[in-house]
């Protein structure tokens, strides 16, 4: 039986937007540390740093397994989310609320602000002489943290953005016409990079796929859109979110009436569908003068890409419960801070392995698609397959017939 | 080995918006007809009706059984779709064709509006002593084909709508909101009903569930938000893009700057994110007042739940490869024209018989959601399971902690 070196309670919380397999990395965490000698109450605290400030928590350490499994198999944050970035306040109301309840382990599953958060709270902690130990455990679908190779949450939103596409490329091929979908991504373009796991065939869609990495010129995409339904007599097309001009003003703020913002300064992007509606309106009004009434159409996928059950990929749920795995683990072994990442240490078989870096290197830094994937501005290159096909896993077979050649009797 | 009466060539089409498993309905057809002496060849026509007019075929007969399995595997409508709604003229160039070319067999798979179109045919070829037997083989999302229990399509579209619900109702607990999502249905609101598959404990979303069938009030639905908002501290609802004022206005209508309708005269509803954003704005400026700034977000699920790949109802699938079936049967047995019904027997045990019915009873008729099941003008009741249950299948496993239960340490 493991021991830890200071006894006392642990605090495990979700935070930012939710994935289909955090709560593999929950339960992840859990069932090694309950194990552990020295650990008493292991605690999941309610909507992220908001629960601990709130002292509203969940007793976790004695369910039993075949229920925690359910939940690992369950989509979105069992304890909760929050939005909250703890700014310096925010900390030490979470550092004395920790130092009142002896808690000396702490796991945060979240993206780069909830390592952040980790790391400010964990040298409130040494400035205090408070013993504790502080993990980030990577979370999101963006796929933007430093220093990962990916991160859990992405392979499955991944996959859902794969689906969604082999179908919708069918149902474009079987009632030709222009079809836009806007998927999730504000600053990192990988999501939307994945739609490119559709094209099995010279002819499939997506045709075009435009991402945050580059800057979106509204004429060159309606010259883009032309050239590919003058080809194909269709054209299927993928578009973050998270596109913006040149000058680095975002397509949505360019777009909202009423500019909403979170609590980090972000415009919303996600739950509505104006973007989209945007892009529909400006090729019918400048390609109808070419082809006549255009048959154009926009869905914006939201929510589903990081919430739908029953679609996970496998290697990204194994993955999610692992670096839960690792930062338990981490704790015990004696580390006092840190954030789990992943590498990859081949492609062809797969093969990953977890590591554990300083969160202030991790902390705040977003990371984006390399540039080399990116092709004229508006596609994705055929090498990023390797990169994303194993985290993905298998996909539905597709066969159909011939999109030009048909016989005349 | 069965035989027909009248040698010849088959034609089978595909119309209107395709569906998860209407190739299925494809393959089953064929797959009786070539082992049938008299059926020559065995042809698809391309994009519906319009490849009959434009003599654009495939020939599907010898193809290895592998690949028509696969092909009934893949979603959407294989040998491409049409919104054409054949007129008499039209019907008169499809007849023409057929006799011109020996084709003795048709079979239309889609909704009412083919039914009609066989219906045409068939009396054509009466009128000009040309033997032919026509077969509409059912296939709808919308579920609102007359004298059918349900229509194959509509199973799988109300699986992704469940899934959809499920994923989408755990996101908005972890960050409470209120959230409005868009299902697909004109006038039936039988898709958007499914999405109450996705509560199974008391506070699970969808609160509010609003279809065609009855009268949509603004201020109404801001007080049944406002009702379920001071409950639950969220607020998840499922609203029909059909909704429509007490006068018959389709909501989509009054938003539509620039409405954009199709051969049949019907209003563009779907591949807009127009109607969402058009009720988040109602709710924001509707309670704002008494709630503060609100977090209100929409999506409309869109061609999503007709196309997305990989995750049909088992049911659904065998079911549309059963009525094809019973299509090409009715021909060899000599029946000259039908269209193929499905009737429940039983829900437990699922059990469920096919008929053939005259096209004349189907054609151009909308079934819609028996208003015994709409509760309050805003609901689903819990009735609706029993009907629906079977058609869907199995759904993912949910498990998750108690929503408002917190322990304070």
């Amino acid at each position: 039986v493991n021991s830890v070196a200071i006894k006392g309670n642990a605090v495990i919380g979700q935070s930012g937007g939710p994935t289909m397999v955090i709560n593999q990395s929950l339960v992840g965490v859990v069932e090694v540390l309950r194990n552990v000698q020295g650990i008493d109450k292991i605690l999941g605290c309610r909507h992220g740093v908001r629960g601990i400030v709130e002292n509203s928590y969940i007793e976790v350490q004695d369910m039993p397994i075949e229920q925690l499994d359910r939940i690992a198999q369950t989509p979105s944050a069992a304890l909760g989310s929050s939005r909250d970035k703890p700014d310096r306040a925010y900390c030490q109301r979470i550092f004395q609320s920790f130092e009142a309840q002896n808690v000396r382990y702490f796991f945060y599953i979240g993206g780069n602000d909830s390592s952040d958060a980790c790391r400010i709270i964990h040298e409130m902690a040494k400035e205090h002489d408070y013993e504790l130990y502080c993990f980030h455990v990577p979370k999101t679908i963006d796929n933007d943290l430093v220093l990962n190779d990916h991160t859990p949450g992405f392979g499955s939103a991944a996959k859902f953005v794969a689906q969604a596409f082999m179908g919708d490329n069918l149902d474009n091929r079987a009632l030709p016409g222009i079809k836009i979908n806007i998927i999730m991504g504000r600053h990192a373009g990988f999501l939307t990079a994945a739609s490119m796991l559709a094209r099995q065939h010279p002819d499939d869609g997506p045709h075009l796929i435009y991402v945050p990495e580059v800057a979106f010129d509204l004429d060159q995409f309606i010259a883009d859109v032309d050239r590919v339904y003058a080809q194909y007599g269709r054209c299927l097309i993928a578009v973050s979110e998270g596109i913006h001009t040149a000058d680095g003003t975002p397509m949505m703020t360019k777009l909202a009436q009423e500019i909403e913002q979170d609590d980090h300064g972000n415009v919303q992007l996600s739950g509505t569908g104006a973007l989209g509606d945007y892009l529909s309106e400006a090729i019918k009004n400048g390609l109808s003068d070419k082809y006549g009434k255009l048959r154009v159409r926009a869905d914006t996928f939201g929510y589903l890409q990081r919430s739908f059950a029953g679609s996970v990929s496998p290697t990204d749920s194994i993955e999610a419960r692992q670096v839960g795995h690792k930062a338990a683990e981490c704790a015990i072994a004696g580390d006092h801070q840190g954030s789990i990442t992943i590498n990859r240490v081949c492609s062809d078989p797969y093969e990953v392995e977890f590591q554990c870096v300083n969160l202030a290197d991790v902390a705040g830094k977003t990371r984006t698609l390399d540039l080399e994937y990116i092709i004229d501005g508006n596609n994705i290159s055929d090498d990023f397959h390797e990169y994303i096909n194993p985290l993905v896993g298998p996909l539905p077979v597709i066969e159909t017939f011939p999109a030009r050649e048909a016989v005349q009797v």
